[in-house]
């Protein structure tokens, strides 16, 4: 397997979505498949990177819309250069909590942010584009309340308003809309259990049923 | 004077060349001259801003030069936003120490980094360019050297190889070859004392003499 160049899977969604859950049950559906599968997430990943999201999402810190956009594509273009390009090149699957859509998603729907404009930076600074990405999808109010139950401080993005989040919301119905064929939705409304079984279902239909391998 | 937009003046040069001798002289002139001056650092100059420059400088990360680029343009971005825009809009002056041709020097020609891609990223997030920018020009290894008397440990950009800096001073005399009439070339191998006289002067002549009242 190593002869031919991994396969990249992307995890879209906001809070409350249960992507911990599907990351899991991914990993370990992949793992049974004798599949090298490599965990990452974003932005972070790195040391540098991980430097990087600290400062993204200090509530101590005000960032204007470009240097937040540029900071997330900072942390990405290390990500890419350190791990993701390497592992791709070897052969190795890469699962990415969250890449350049979140972007498009946060920076563009959400900040207003041309997506022209993180088009270039993708274009420029990260080169490689998701084979598959799955976008947990649930309304804004169901991933707050679920984000709240589960305690803990929000961060500088968390902090936003419901608007924010509604616009989040839409614009990765629009990138799902664009690039049907790359990005599925999964109805995230439902239990953890569920959208994980949704997720590997996604998986298994792309690479591993019987019409993917004839 | 603060229904016209203020000046822009950006001081540029590598370690060892006097700057700080400089700002000072400038900052007490302008005073003089009865013009409200602020001073400015990059990368830094914002809570955010500081906050990047310290994973920039940190030794014991690595980062790529697009990451490199992007913090140096996220920083940037947030500096113009916070502070240079709100006061050069207001009728103050800036001055900078360091600002976007550093980049063209350093993550363009010292890093190699295409100069139309800085140039981009210039107009996108930047915006404003310098009314006038002094660069001190002085030989790398006079730098260095003086640099190393100076004693403090280098961080992660002054740890870079003598080639380095060499690709960087060339990077600047192409930006004052391009574009004379905004780069003015000023002799840092000079003592402190008539490094600061000539950048003063610079500024007498541009602003200040006879002819520029006239």
């Amino acid at each position: 397997m190593s002869a031919s160049r991994g396969q990249l899977i992307t995890l879209e969604g906001g809070e409350g979505a249960g992507k911990s859950t599907v990351l899991a049950a991914l990993e370990t559906f992949l793992h049974e498949q004798g599949v090298d599968i490599l965990r990452t997430r974003e932005p972070g990943g790195t040391p540098a990177g991980e430097a990087i999201r600290a400062v993204l999402l200090d509530r101590a810190l005000t960032l204007c819309a470009q240097s937040e956009l540029l900071l997330m594509f900072a942390s990405r273009a290390q990500l890419v250069d350190e791990v993701v390009a390497p592992a791709l090149a070897a052969g190795r699957w890469v699962l990415a909590d969250r890449f350049t859509d979140a972007s498009y998603a946060y920076q563009g729907a959400g900040r207003g942010l041309d997506p022209g404009w993180i088009a270039e930076l993708e274009r420029r600074v990260v080169g490689v584009r998701p084979d598959l990405t799955l976008w947990l999808d649930l309304p804004v109010e169901t991933g707050l309340q679920r984000a709240r139950q589960r305690g803990g401080e929000a961060d500088r993005i968390e902090s936003e308003r419901v608007e924010f989040f509604e616009r989040v919301r839409d614009g990765y119905a629009r990138l799902a809309a664009a690039d049907p064929a790359r990005v599925v939705r999964i109805d995230a409304a439902q239990s953890a259990e569920q959208v994980a079984a949704d997720a590997v279902r996604a998986i298994r239909r792309r690479w591993f049923s019987e019409r993917a391998r004839a």
